[in-house]
């Protein structure tokens, strides 16, 4: 046994309740180190009074990764404080207990001093509640300026549609009465959610150098045609979700513009991080100023400040409370404080208590998913190892299978449920990119997406098999051409998205490996939820591979029987209870 | 090198700014098993453009615990975001890199995407202030009750001062005054601060039962009283601490009351966590609404509810802003919610931004300690080892030295450095009962306390070396009486008390171990700050043990050469260097 592997804190990572007298614990150790693992709990109060004695529970293996496994309980408890220790019994025999950060050789050493420490009241306080609408929904991103010009507006004032790959200042013409009339092939498709980058004023293309954060940009409508896009989205069942970008504005925004033209004597100086006045503004150089990536067009704005936090706020409560949007993605959330977002939940959560919020994050996130910031971030640790595994084999079926146990063992199961699975998105190639453009690649991609727990996010485009190099080619005109639309993708992605929505095993289900095959580059893997339980298999592989599991049971995408081979580069999905 | 002992997280207890462009990384290892570790850093967006290339600093040990090794290391940045990852160089000559929770054997495969990440600027933010007043101050706890009567007040009103030990209701006489009075003697002893256990209005002799936040408790005095005490101590440079009992009221509280009296009906009704009505109210019942340790007497505060909140954050301004308090110790501050201590701690460095806060919580109190919570809690971690060594010999000299290396290496270094070592309060019994009344043993502790990091807090009478057991026995009557008190206790308090205040290296110089004995139960550590070193010994064995590191050297304590014998239990403070 490793003792050194053992990982707990008595903290919301790993100690939180999951409503009103449910408490659940969690413990990371060494992978395959452990025969059995009991939680062993008391009531601080009563215990310290002889009143009680210890409660003992086993642990469920819940997620594996490469070092490590993670076992979990969830337990029923109605006291002030939750007092807990860990017994490990290893494969090795050995037996050890794990209190307050020591450990122990015997059961019979714990004390009030030695044990680990849960105020249950506070815990329950703390409660991360995300929306019950989001746990396993799929969310549809859209590019509005590629997405679709929409009707009244004449293609000689535009760039081409379909040139690409395009200038990065290109303009073609996209705009909300353009979403708003194609909502039905969004409503077709069976996604549950939009989510637009920014559509507030601003000088480029991609908005996020906003000048104006209450008008949507002229060349994308007006705030009526937002309207009715937010009001047809709801009455299809849609929710709208709106890009947030307050980390920093653009140099046209009115503060801004006020210190370039006023210098230290404008109202607005502590808006933003200046040093010193003239401002430095160029290219190649580094501002004298904090901006996104040292680039001056940028300005980072100072959420520290009271003033720009209300200003900030207000816009939220405008789109959220006069138009109805249900959430914010937040660009480039982590180079804005811990202290911000906990405010901005609160009054994004006051608005409306089902809205969600997703932060933008590449990296492991869980700082900022513990209930008090965001639900959800954009889950680009799902998309870099489907992108190695499928589209580029240049990792295994078993890296793979670590890194999805990774994700699971890793965040708060509430965020878990909300993750922003993409294979895509405006700010990277798309996925057939990588894939060399091998569609089969991007259907098992897709088929990843809707098997597994969170909310897989389809990039516009990606539906008809859409390509495209690093931005702007992964931002080319929506296809709209019938001719050239991939209506074999678009039906592919239709009946899994539907497959999906029936089912709770795939949408919040655990995930549980019957086959890491690497030399086949074979994956089976069941998701089981209640007394549901489907088997999904992929082969990644060039050629055919035997697989001899549940023959006969029925694939629900292409409702046939499972023969028992699975065909290159092909996913089946059995129903197996 | 066992790879799954490492551990790094990139959030603020591993990875934070200390001050503008200085930044601290902090990584865990297994005990013993790295020869070299090296930080590799790089700037995110520059390194992204190919501008830079990655930085490498060797880190530092600076602690030990059981199982684990902490390095740190500091960096000069001038950058908006961080990217960086470790090199491990092992015992065994293995080499591995660590970037985003992932292994690597190659130094050469780091991309964007593997690295850890840190946002400088929102490190910067969060930076964790404490006063500079209080890195490595003493401080002197007082049971206001049980300290000193002070003049007008008559023996006959109040029980016997020196009856021992004491009824849990009796009340002695204690006053505001009778500590203005003897306030002399706590500046002789030499400490900086004073904190005292509840002072409102209260039925109990503890005062833990709040009757009125706003108003001195009749039997200690009157506002004016205290308003004298704070002027008086502030003219000699100490600070006054006050205990804020905020988790839960009496039942005498208003609010309490009322609901007592209208039911439901009340507009305190939210106030508290009441199940049903009428209150069960019964000794030795559980209450039908929340309560502290399950006890009616206590009830507990709805800290969730605006309305409460924004009561005691009235209560916090009027004392720091009317009378001038510095700081607060929270009773059973782990119950109470980390949203609320947020904002609390907004608004006390409102009133006075060099201003400290002190949390109740016996364990590892990290969640609460990174900046944006409390500066600094009881530390029973340190009272407990000390208890465990010195007082009973349950734990060996290693033990010992293990848990102090555990203290440095789990806790944010601004915390470290105000941690409150303490070895009695009025919640426990006195360190001199523990150690069957020898005071050698309490020497030996308090020469702990004055030679670790952090800020040693005195208990009222230990200076004289009073002892008693749990409460009320630790709670005595303070001895005035000059033929009962300890004068030699109280010049070696003095002594040590002295030394540490011209000391960095004592207040909060590095702990390097010199010598762990367990045969001879013998402990020789340096300290070290700047230019200045110097080597602490202590032998807690029963017999004298030879020592022969720096003969020749000053005891600072006795002023008396060093001989090169440790008597029995015994101390000495080197001067090296």
């Amino acid at each position: 046994m490793i003792k050194e592997a053992i990982f707990h804190k008595m903290d919301k990572e790993y100690c939180y309740a999951l409503e009103a007298g449910k408490f659940l614990l969690k413990v990371r150790t060494k992978r395959d180190d452990m025969h059995i693992v009991n939680l062993k709990y008391t009531d601080k109060y009563a215990f310290s009074r002889d009143v009680v004695g210890i409660f003992s529970q086993e642990m469920t293996k819940v997620a594996t990764d490469r070092l490590f496994d993670y076992y979990e309980t969830v337990i029923d408890i109605d006291m002030i404080c939750l007092r807990y220790y860990f017994e490990f019994i290893g494969k090795d025999k050995e037996v050890t207990y794990y209190g307050a950060y020591e450990f122990y050789s015997q059961d019979d050493k714990f004390t009030c001093d030695n044990m680990f420490d849960a105020s249950q009241q506070v815990r329950e306080e703390e409660i991360f509640e995300t929306p019950e609408w989001a746990r396993g929904a799929v969310v549809y991103q859209i590019f509005p300026e590629r997405f679709a010009r929409g009707s009244k507006r004449e293609a000689k004032d535009y760039d081409d549609w379909n040139m690409a790959p395009m200038e990065y200042n290109s303009k073609l013409g996209g705009s909300l009465r353009g979403i708003t009339e194609n909502m039905s092939h969004i409503k077709e498709l069976g996604v549950d959610v939009i989510y637009t980058t920014p559509i507030f004023s601003a000088p480029s293309n991609h908005k996020y150098d906003t000048e104006d954060y209450k008008k949507i940009d002229p060349e994308f409508g007006t705030e009526e045609d937002f309207k009715v896009l937010v009001e047809e989205a709801h009455q299809k069942g849609l929710k709208v979700i709106l890009d947030g970008v307050f980390n920093h504005s653009g140099t046209s925004f009115l503060p801004f513009k006020d210190i370039m033209e006023k210098g230290q004597e404008s109202k607005y100086w502590d808006w933003y991080y200046i040093k010193d006045f003239p401002l430095k503004m160029t290219r190649g150089e580094k501002p004298n100023f904090h901006s996104f990536a040292y680039y001056y067009g940028m300005p980072k704005l100072n959420t520290a400040n009271p003033e720009v936090r209300e200003y900030i706020f207000s816009v939220v409560d405008y789109w959220m409370n006069e138009f109805g949007v249900d959430g914010w993605r937040l660009d480039v959330s982590d180079e804005v404080s811990h202290d911000f977002w906990r405010e901005f939940r609160k009054r994004v959560r006051k608005n409306n208590k089902d809205s969600i919020i997703i932060g933008e994050v590449w990296y492991e996130s869980s700082p900022w998913l513990l209930g008090d910031e965001y639900d959800s971030v954009m889950n680009y640790l799902f998309r870099n190892p489907v992108r190695d595994w499928i589209a580029e084999s240049k990792i295994s079926v078993s890296d793979f299978a670590d890194q999805m146990g990774a994700i699971r063992g890793r965040y708060h199961i509430r965020a878990h449920e909300v993750l922003w699975n993409l294979i895509d998105s405006h700010d990277a190639p798309r996925f057939l990119h990588f894939a060399n453009e091998d569609k089969r690649k991007l259907k098992l991609a897709a088929l990843l997406q809707m098997t597994m727990t969170g909310m897989p996010m389809v990039y516009y485009g990606d539906e008809y098999a859409m390509t495209g190099a690093n931005d702007p080619d992964c931002r080319r005109g929506m296809v709209w051409d019938e001719e050239k639309q991939d209506k074999d993708m678009f039906e592919y992605y239709k009946k899994i998205i539907a497959l999906r929505k029936d089912s709770d095993a795939l949408k919040k289900g655990e995930r549980i490996d019957v086959i890491v095959d690497d030399n086949n580059e074979l994956y089976a893997f069941k998701k089981i939820s209640g007394e549901e339980e489907l088997l999904v298999i992929i082969n990644a592989n060039n050629s055919a591979v035997e697989c001899d599991l549940h023959v006969g049971k029925t694939d629900l995408i292409t409702n046939t029987i499972y023969q028992g081979i699975m065909p290159s580069k092909s996913g089946v999905i059995l129903k197996i209870k």
